[in-house]
């Protein structure tokens, strides 16, 4: 099988909750952090953790606003993020293309 | 593109350092612990620490032996290792069925 470098593995989207995260949003495109929550079967405080991270790399941006005196929080996806998912999306791609010979 | 349920993914596989171990082994079958260090450019301690994770959930298995005075440890994958390393596979091939969608 071809091997893969796991080196080039993006390990931002590669967390498993952050990889649903990108999946999510790269179909979604912008999502609302409670349906994000219920899809991903999140926690709270997990689902917070991991979208500040996936912020903080410039793949998500956050938007905060009120409906009413209601938070909403709504996230999606950056061109970077797309990009770097595709990547990540290509480096797995690679790899699954062994499983003929696994 | 087909959401997957993250919740599905083997963390024991998926961590990205036993990833590179299950692919090789997966692939050679067998591989001294030297041959694995070099090809996945792991330190002593992390391939130790996942080849044990690994040896543990019973993907690999690992023997100790000499040559001459000089140990030898040697890592092979299981059949249980293959079957859980094809579910992966599988999970991330999903995943990657949604890339023309991305």
């Amino acid at each position: 099988m071809a091997r893969i470098n796991v080196e080039e593995i993006d390990t931002i989207i590669h967390g498993r909750l952050r990889l649903g995260i990108m999946a999510y949003l790269a179909d979604a495109e912008a999502a609302d952090f409670t349906e994000l929550k219920q899809a991903l079967e999140a926690t709270q405080g997990n689902l917070s953790a991991n979208l500040i991270t996936l912020e903080q790399a410039g793949y998500i941006a956050i938007d905060k606003s009120f409906i009413g005196r209601k938070p909403l929080t709504r996230a999606r996806i950056t061109p970077a993020g797309r990009d770097a998912f595709r990547r990540y999306l290509g480096h797995m791609a690679k790899l699954v293309e062994g499983l003929k010979l696994v």
